[in-house]
């Protein structure tokens, strides 16, 4: 190892968010590593900081403009945040992206829809086999989790074996994919681990996990009990959780019918990465409407309470010639992401007014987590008993508390959120360089910048309204005819009982009437007074200060 | 009693959802009850679905236009879904306003905030005190929950005796206030009860509700344990936990700073309405700055992520010349209402960077709730033995469950939600019409409807962008100039590189320039016609379907 290079870690999204996870892993001289991409995944918006945005990127033009020097795209697994963004970024990175069949099957994919090449996503197979990037030698590593084929990494570089967890949890049995094998993970950390770079989500939950497989019986029985129509939802990427409730399904004699898009391309991705090899028959929605409610099962998308997904469109009425009603059964095999709390309630209530009988997932019976709480990442610590833990994957609060958690056990840690470029050569990670990094939005086929505006603008008149004002001058900088107001937004009368749009023609024909010579000829004075006057009208009338975009057309 | 009179109840706002209280009683001949109007309350908007509206108010329409057959308004408690539409409602209700003394401290402020008589807000003293409102004889029976001198109402009708428990829970040891009095309950009781009106709320929660008290020692634990500055957030109406933090504040040696507006007036209110006699001492903001940051607590408003409380203003740095620090201890002493908790978790976030150490609701030692829970519900049924159970404050899925509780006892029950009117003349609740109700925004200083689309346009703004388009005729239908667009929540240019208002106006010119004299002279047409226009070059340009507002100028 020469002394002049080094191991360095930059996360450029997922360090300090539950979301859009990219994780930089470097080895060379300063400024000239080789790097890898670890994960290229997305986050999604929300009305309250980035209404009518379509998906939310990590800001990678760090990398971008270090393409050169990018050996590889890694892909740990098919999550969202993992690998929404590999389609989009893949034109400016232009490397090789490697990760495992099933998660490969969707990656291609995702560049097949966004027109680029899907023979650049490369099928790896799982440790043994070794892959050689650059100066980094690296293989998949089976871990259990809540999609197929989830891999942590196990990467060899000159300073010493990373292992790069993914999201993972402790699963001995988890119904579908390759149990979390112990005696494995205890001989990759024989040679010892420089550093383990480890998912933080569920730090804050203090009992251990349990198995995929533990909610079997419950949700057989539960099935079992139910009279009327059986629906359940759960992430359609939850392939065993789908798994298990259509065998619950087939066991209560009822025929299974697979609704929502999402839900019927991830079981068929899994059936043919040859993932799921036994699974229970289904039936269309078309022979489904035949079907007697008390011998039929759904399993839908929609969880989250996403409002064009089937679960929402149930609870709406009919969705593709099914609909529920009194004594049926609706079954959240999932937890509530924070912050989709509302949606899912608006669903459970228009359930509940059917009469549908509305089961959650407040019993803990029906949904097990994806990720490795407390206790669990106290076993990995321990398993791999590395140099240092880097916590990643998770919002601040999260990756402190497990940096606490390691330090607690005397294991070198710290709190790298995004942007913090590490230094993982030596005993303990050290910070040796500030990278700016940041969201940039997909905006319909555009991509936007976060602080460009756009949104806040949006954001301002979904607050505020919009009012629009036309004047239009003459060849000699005469006013021709009235000031015409439009508004959008706005209550229509205002305190005076008058029109709103009326009182602010009216107001600002008068303000202009009065105007001297000089501010009639000065676009720039006369837009800023008549913004002025339009809210004070606003303000007067109906207790708001709107947004006021003034035209002003010259014949001249 | 009168064959032909009958006892009526009508849910206005708060059977159906948390938030916006407004039940309506009634007795007499159909058509012509005289009615009380049992609380008048509030739910606040959120940015999903009414972005910009200040406070949501349940339509009182059927109310108002029956004005003259209310005899009273009568309100439980202080908190803002019960209390926060009387001042607004007043002067199109122009009754008598009930309520114990701290509530119409509260309701007073109101009135006077809003011009109205406060003189309308009547101190009633507690049971076995009773006041006589047209038919009816109403007592303030004090029960248990999180805001000082909270009442159930005894309402004694013709038809027999009807309990509204309005928000309770069964507490022994409530810190401040009346400790709930089973035996006075059972009094009540004994002389039969006609119906039940019940909070149902914490009907999902299986465990028994635990004591306000329970939290005194946990609390100053906490406190005890903790160095540098301690800040603790909770709903400032609940006077108990307050003083509780307070009192834990004093013991540890602190002095104690309460800052937040809401928080300073709740206080000031509880002191000077006799509820609070031995509060701690405080000391202001200006004060609290020389303290030694060991030796100081505060007492913080914001517990719900609130943009602009004290927590939110915390977290983004300095508040009143106060800051927090590393190693300062901040504690959620509140659990975060549905919906909310984005804007906590982004406050939790911020303070975990700042290094400070944040203490939640997770472990349960340092909230408990102010409803009553599965098993004090059932409680409650069997200490009042009533005829007949109506499930009130709370979604459907609450009420839902709480019927089927009340049903699975064998008590006659029924859902009834915002709207319905009930008999509850028999032996049995029974639907007697269906009364239409719905929401009212308070949108600045104006009322607007919740359907006249004034929301669905600034939601439809903040989703899509807006673009306004400028064309002027002369005064022989010829274009003068050519048109004039303007964008605003929108990407600057798009997949030509050109930007986007150059393009629409490039593209609505030559269409202009194409189309024939006969849709020229339409306004209605033409404006449709130039809508699409534009909307085509978005999708073209950015993927985008914005508003558009088109103004057609006519110098003729």
């Amino acid at each position: 190892m020469s002394g002049a290079e080094r191991l360095i870690y930059l996360p450029l999204g997922g360090a300090g968010e539950v979301g859009m996870n990219a994780y930089v892993y470097g080895w060379g001289a300063p400024g000239k590593e080789r790097l890898i991409l670890v994960d290229c995944g997305v986050t999604f918006p929300d009305m309250d900081t980035t209404p009518g945005i379509d998906l939310i990127f990590p800001d990678m033009s760090w990398l971008i403009e270090r393409a050169e020097r990018l050996e590889a795209i890694v892909i740990t697994h098919g999550h969202e945040d993992h690998i929404g963004g590999v389609a989009h970024f893949w034109p400016e990175l232009r490397v090789p992206v490697y990760c495992r069949r099933f998660t490969a099957h969707l990656a291609q994919r995702k560049m097949e829809e966004r027109g680029a090449d899907a023979e650049q996503i490369h099928v790896v197979e799982p440790y043994p086999e070794t892959l050689e990037t650059g100066p980094f030698q690296l293989s998949f590593l089976p871990v259990s989790h809540s999609i197929p084929e989830s891999s942590a990494l196990v990467i060899d570089t000159p300073a010493g074996r990373v292992v790069h967890t993914g999201d993972f949890k402790l699963d001995g049995a988890p119904v579908v994919g390759e149990p979390f094998d112990a005696e494995l993970w205890h001989d990759i950390a024989a040679g010892g681990i420089k550093a383990l770079v480890c998912d933080s989500t569920n730090v804050h939950v203090a009992t251990p996990g349990r198995s995929e497989s533990t909610l079997v019986n419950n949700i057989r029985d539960l099935v079992l009990q139910s009279s009327g129509m059986f629906v359940a939802t759960t992430f359609a990427s939850n392939v065993a959780r789908v798994k298990t409730l259509a065998e619950a399904g087939r066991e209560a004699g009822r025929s299974v019918c697979l609704m929502g898009r999402a839900m019927l391309r991830m079981v068929q991705a899994a059936v043919e990465t040859g993932v799921l090899t036994d699974f229970p028959p289904v039936i269309g929605h078309e022979e489904a409407e035949d079907v007697p409610r008390e011998n039929l099962m759904l399993i839908v998308t929609g969880s989250q309470g996403e409002r064009r997904a089937a679960t929402a469109q149930l609870s709406r009425g009919k969705y593709l010639g099914l609909s529920l009603a009194e004594s049926d059964t609706f079954l959240f095999s999932s937890k509530t992401i924070p912050g989709n709390e509302r949606g899912v309630l608006r669903n459970v209530n228009a359930f509940s007014e059917m009469g549908v009988n509305v089961v959650d997932d407040s019993s803990t019976l029906y949904h097990v987590s994806g990720h490795a709480n407390r206790p669990d990442l106290e076993a990995m610590h321990e398993l791999m008993r590395p140099q240092m833990v880097v916590p990643m994957h998770g919002e601040h609060r999260m990756l402190r508390r497990h940096a606490e958690l390691a330090a607690s056990k005397g294991i070198a840690t710290i709190v790298a959120t995004n942007g913090t470029m590490l230094d993982l050569t030596g005993d303990a990670p050290v910070v040796c360089e500030h990278v700016e990094t940041g969201r940039v939005y997909l905006d319909g086929t555009r991509i936007i910048g976060a602080l460009d505006g756009v949104v806040r603008n949006r954001i301002r008149m979904a607050l505020n309204g919009h009012v629009m004002l036309n004047i239009i001058f003459d060849e000699d900088d005469e006013l021709l005819g009235d000031p015409w107001a439009e508004v959008m937004g706005l209550a229509e009368t205002g305190r005076s009982g008058a029109p709103l749009v009326d009182l602010i023609e009216s107001e600002t024909g008068q303000f202009l009437a009065r105007a001297d010579d000089k501010l009639l000829v000065d676009d720039d004075k006369l837009d800023a007074a008549l913004r002025r006057a339009v809210r004070q009208v606003a303000v007067e009338e109906i207790g708001k200060k709107p947004e006021v975009t003034v035209v002003i057309s010259r014949l001249g």
